[in-house]
């Protein structure tokens, strides 16, 4: 299936100069959902892996289905405030100051492998964070696994003590 | 299976006097995610659905699971600003002040059977929004299912024009 062909450029969102992968089309149309979740599912399914976490909001939408379709369990990741239990946090760089995420403290048990599943590899912050925030609960992180890799933001440079897999990659 | 067993409560979140029924030990839960995905989508499987919508961000965690399985569509309904593409916006009253939803213009074809799934059936404000952007696309609303419903705030009272249906009801 050519996944490019239904994942829609929006120009200047969020801001301007960007061109945003919109990826509900392909959500929308029931092929395409099959498609794509079966395939993440495929790229994971001699690892091991007894969690997939995902980050609000768009890694929810990638990785429940995943999750379910595995027969493993789902780990949200979320930002500040948001999980109502007690959490462990981790906060990150941006640009211009700080961002966080959070994770419940007993969401991961030692020793668990994990997959940490989104729909979109940019520079990789996100999944750096989540990725850490699923170790400092002793949990090992087995792969990275996305929708849609923009490879020109070179993610995977910082992302490069993991394993990585993207669905569709945008060289340029 | 007793789900209620794997709902966690937890006080005062997120503000005092509430007590907040947090999900995420349900999806952390291997056997309970399927059984909970299996439940909801044996609900809707005779009513012809084309489309499942889950408002963010909740009922993506709920939605595109059984969406899924059921081999439809998913589409999100997302807080103003959050979707890139061209929208339909509902401005709902809160307690105090307004909120609103939106969702994608091209999201739902006329005609379209439409499942609307949530986590949480409160006052219902929420999903009502959700059913008249679907309604504003022309899609008919043919079910409202929940994961969790708080009977004692009367939802189904503001809903009373739609079929609901919820795996576990609390009473008080």
């Amino acid at each position: 299936m050519n996944l490019n062909e239904k994942i829609r450029e929006v120009q200047d969102f969020p801001k301007e100069g960007i061109g945003f992968k919109d990826i509900t089309p392909l959500f929308n149309d029931k092929e395409a959902l099959q498609y794509i979740i079966q395939q993440l599912s495929q790229q994971l399914k001699d690892l091991n892996i007894d969690i997939i976490v995902g980050p609000e909001a768009r890694g929810f939408l990638v990785g429940t289905p995943v999750a379910f379709n595995m027969g493993v369990g789902f780990v949200p990741v979320r930002k500040p405030g948001k999980l109502p239990w007690e959490t462990v946090k981790y906060e990150y760089e941006l640009e211009y100051g700080t961002d966080a995420l959070e994770i419940h403290k007993d969401a991961i048990k030692p020793g668990q492998r994990v997959a940490i599943v989104d729909d979109l590899l940019a520079t990789g912050g996100t999944v750096l964070a989540a990725a850490k925030l699923v170790e400092k609960l002793g949990g090992e992180v087995v792969s990275l696994n996305f929708l849609i890799e923009l490879a020109f933001l070179n993610g995977r440079e910082n992302l490069k003590d993991y394993s990585v897999q993207s669905l569709v990659i945008y060289e340029d």
